[in-house]
């Protein structure tokens, strides 16, 4: 029994699954779609806010720098998958939206990502995933209430 | 009943409370030891590796890009923490190593480490940890195939 090394063991568990999740997709989205996990994450923001995000929130929501977030949303816009709308009542903020192309793309995506993640999953079976969520649920609760903690 | 959304929503969960307990420890490794998560895990694996590893090793173990690699092997050379050693038998290869001062540095930084996620995973029992570790063990088996399976 030692509780401290115990969770130490934990954590580098989650990273390490993690990691090699987030190593799988990404080669999966670049050999299947083209794309990369940054803007597969940008459209599944977008998708969860039909009402459009400002810059500034996309960037807190994606853990990226804001420089990066403006480079990645300006390829999506050329490519017709977001659009910029002025935000009523504030001339100069913008907020992005995805377009109708956009949402088409992104539930393509999406459904291929929920594939992938079921196949790299299997030996879960639904039961279990549902008691380990419920139980990572208390872990993320504890994360975010340091993390508030901390910013006041 | 629904395997693949609880799988999904498994997945989501996992990678909400790794990026929290990664966003903590980075803003916990700035403000008490002034260094980066990157940093961090050079010292990491360089201190799993007292033989020394070769630059190419070390950014496969750490999953960032050769050219990232070399800039933080260059700081922590600069602050005196790792050296590069000329491999036996080959005279263009370099390995990078721990110096005495990186191995005091880093004993104090990991110990640090593990107080924090001791911390952030307080709500876990030494029991609990022990059987997730486990079970999640068998995902990364998982994963590691698939990626080998890719690989050839």
């Amino acid at each position: 029994m030692n509780g401290p090394k115990d969770r130490l063991r934990l954590w580098l568990r989650l990273l390490k699954v993690v990691r090699g999740i987030e190593g799988q997709l990404r080669e999966n989205l670049r050999q299947e779609f083209a794309t990369t996990l940054p803007r597969f994450d940008m459209l599944a923001a977008l998708s969860r806010h039909p009402e459009g995000l400002k810059m500034s929130r996309l960037s807190g929501v994606l853990r990226v720098s804001n420089g990066n977030v403006t480079g990645i949303a300006d390829r999506l816009a050329e490519e017709g998958l977001v659009k910029r709308v002025p935000v009523p009542g504030d001339r100069r903020a913008m907020i992005l939206r995805l377009t109708q192309a956009g949402e088409v793309e992104f539930a393509r995506q999406a459904a291929a990502h929920e594939a992938w993640i079921d196949q790299m999953l299997a030996s879960v079976s639904a039961e279990d995933a549902r008691a380990m969520a419920t139980r990572l649920n208390s872990f993320a609760a504890l994360v975010e209430e340091k993390e508030n903690a901390n910013a006041q």
